[in-house]
């Protein structure tokens, strides 16, 4: 937690995590100045007031700086396993993120969607901000057909990402693609402005040959990371830092 | 798991995780191949002779493919917390990090060094080449004094990695640094050739001032990934993105 994330005008802290954080991690006392941030508005830092045992009060709230830019960037994942999830969403929102599709695939196991993790997503996307000192928490849908989703949803979606290129606007990481990320990549001269939008990455054991042949179909360009047959979430690690401009 | 990984010479596998793979993941039966290696060798196939409660009798074993090129890295890492490093030692090794050093820090609680986890590496770095189909073990160090390893056996291990470029052959993650990472790697073509051959990366919280001056008196260069605050998993995962020739 590098930031304590608050709803607008808000200047007592009730939440457990936050009072945890501050009262054993920080050590913070009376007078020490904390980094916050309103959600979805700025962030900045305030005054501890006073500590209790159910609260922290806040004085001197200044929340003049912007929230770091997003990466551009929607993620098509295909459901993993729901404690992978968990680590996912965090480090997608902590890796900025601006949109998460959530489909099923043929590796999802159906017991996936009844995981009561699924309830919990905005609590992952807090963790992620609060790690990420970010207030804007990614726009995430769950899309539970991925057939009607490919057909029906996905070429909208392509076409509002569209720039003038010639290049693919989406990209599919399959391990037994033929085109190499690197070449590929390396074309794009590592440029924000030339990165695909979307970014299409499958759960544990990958897509099949028919779930990246329908999305090919509709625009994207299937990519290989290489010999190497990495986790879920290390391939979204991997992935993304090529989108992140720092 | 994506391959099984055996023994020189052995033609039966008993490991447990190995069998619970092969019975219920795979679902394998008598003459079905299985992907396998062979620890520190070759990577290939077998054809799956027998199948009992404690064992699996293999046959036909061809082991004609080399493992994956490793990334030319030495990793330097402050121990996190143990929980953290068992997924970090499966990564590294996935990602193909040829040799970590695991180092105190001041951010490093004296406790990990006593964690039980501690004498399971070995199984982590199994874990990791099972995963990434490949079969030799990163070499791995541990150095229980921050001063002494940097002042006395850094600059040799420097030594030994410097090319005739004045590029510094070592970086260290400090997102209080003022280069940015993209900057320095941008100059450096992306290319395998020039990228360096060390790389330090702090523990929770990561490095204090003093470590990271230490580390730059000795020939490193602080680089930043930005406004971001990664934890110590995704930070390795993007910075070894740039080192994988995929």
């Amino acid at each position: 937690m590098n930031c304590i994330l608050l709803p607008k005008n808000t200047q007592t802290i009730s939440d457990k995590q936050q009072l945890t954080h501050i009262k054993e991690v920080l050590k913070s006392k009376v007078g020490d100045s904390l980094t916050i941030g309103e959600i979805g508005g700025n962030l900045g830092k305030a005054t501890i007031a006073e500590i209790n045992d159910n609260e922290v009060q806040l004085s001197d709230v200044t929340l003049d700086k912007k929230p770091p830019a997003k990466l551009g960037l929607t993620v098509i994942l295909a459901l993993p396993r729901p404690k992978v999830l968990r680590r996912l969403i965090m480090d997608m929102t902590s890796l900025g993120v601006n949109k998460l599709i959530i489909v099923n695939s043929y590796r999802t196991q159906k017991s996936y969607w009844q995981s009561p993790l699924l309830e919990r997503i905005d609590e992952f996307v807090f963790e992620g901000l609060q790690q990420a000192i970010d207030t804007v928490p990614p726009v995430i849908e769950f899309k539970k057909r991925f057939k009607p989703f490919v057909e029906d949803e996905f070429p909208a979606l392509l076409a509002a990402n569209k720039g003038d290129k010639e290049q693919s606007d989406a990209v599919i990481a399959h391990p037994y693609a033929s085109q190499p990320w690197k070449a590929y990549i390396d074309a794009l001269k590592h440029d924000k402005e030339t990165m695909p939008k979307i970014l299409c990455v499958g759960a544990e054991g990958g897509w099949i040959d028919y779930e990246v042949d329908l999305l090919c179909k509709h625009g994207c360009t299937a990519v290989s990371l290489g010999e190497r047959i990495l986790r879920t979430e290390t391939v979204v690690s991997v992935l993304l830092a090529h989108w992140l401009e720092v």
